[in-house]
């Protein structure tokens, strides 16, 4: 039963228009794949995609790229795609430690969102915000470098943006309770919905350097 | 009868041994005041002295100045300090905006406890984490600067997080929400235990550049 699930998973995966397969032939050259020059955006760790289409959906002048490991959500967020005509937006399966093999200043925003806290020290540089991650990310950015992240986890939050900041970015938007806040622009992820339900504090942050 | 109460606070104000008269001529001088060159610590509204006089008993090698303006908290702190020998403490009785005026060079770490938040954006320089403040600030300090704030204030937190990155300090140590972590060397104000008591959240970041 497992192993037909995750068969099944696979072939719709592969069988999305919306996943880019041969991933490494793209790097530097996005703009081509899109047919524009318009700005890139970069989700890493999309999910179920939830917030990355709807992005997509809302932001026609920018291209959208989600990023994803795990069959398990990513299939779900290709069920969302299907009858939907999105050319602004792409899905990518890999890890997000290769990130460097697909991209090369090409993109203008990194979109962290709910990303795995990692909490014990021992693994302290698989957190998407460690400095090993920041370092790879530099050399994704065109110009200015802007990450966007949120989360319920707040030592993680904590964590970032000491980070964030030792790596030379600035604050640009900060909340510490978003949903106290504006949300008029705010894109729920999946995660999100859930722990807001539960009346849980989402951390947002935006960076720029 | 409110004269009077305003009277005869001033008169324990000025009774005090711990209040420093003249305080113009100290400036650049404050080692040959408390007699060695220990590091000063400053808080910068001190209310009714919880933090500063107890931060003094705890750490006798540390020279503190608790800086207040308004008689009706800084007759509280004094009154707590009779019969009690603190040849590390001494108390300004000032506003926060002529502090250049009294320090320069000298001090190693600046307090901002629960400070005004001045919400209203007109009232913004007012604030004393604003821009305004933190180059004041400046010239305060005798070599690496150090500023440590909290907070019940979300929206104040953010701003001063945001203004204290922007004018290049790098985060040391930072908490939101303080008392959910470990508080072995937290001392509290006094405004802190009312909040506390009611649940709030506090915010905590110290700063250094």
């Amino acid at each position: 039963m497992r192993l037909r699930k995750v068969k099944l998973a696979e072939e719709i995966i592969s069988g999305s228009n919306y996943i880019l397969k041969d991933i490494l032939n793209y790097k530097g050259k996005y703009n081509n794949l899109f047919g524009n020059n318009n700005p890139i955006h970069v989700e890493l760790g999309m999910g179920k995609g939830n917030f990355i289409i709807n992005n997509a959906l809302r932001y026609p002048n920018i291209n959208f790229i989600g990023i994803e490991k795990y069959d398990s959500v990513l299939v779900r967020a290709i069920q969302k795609l299907e009858g939907v005509n999105l050319p602004n937006l792409r899905l990518i399966q890999m890890d997000a430690v290769d990130i460097n093999n697909v991209f090369s200043n090409e993109i203008d925003c990194l979109y962290l969102n709910f990303s795995d806290p990692w909490p014990k020290k021992r693994h302290i540089n698989r957190r998407l915000t460690s400095e090993v991650f920041l370092k790879k990310y530099d050399s994704l950015f065109k110009k200015s470098k802007r990450i966007v992240m949120k989360t319920d986890n707040r030592h993680f939050f904590e964590f970032s943006l000491k980070s964030l900041i030792n790596h030379g970015y600035k604050i640009n938007n900060l909340s510490l309770n978003l949903y106290d806040d504006d949300l008029s622009l705010n894109i729920p992820t999946e995660y999100e919905m859930k722990f807001v339900a539960k009346g849980m504090i989402i951390y947002y942050i935006e960076v720029i350097k």
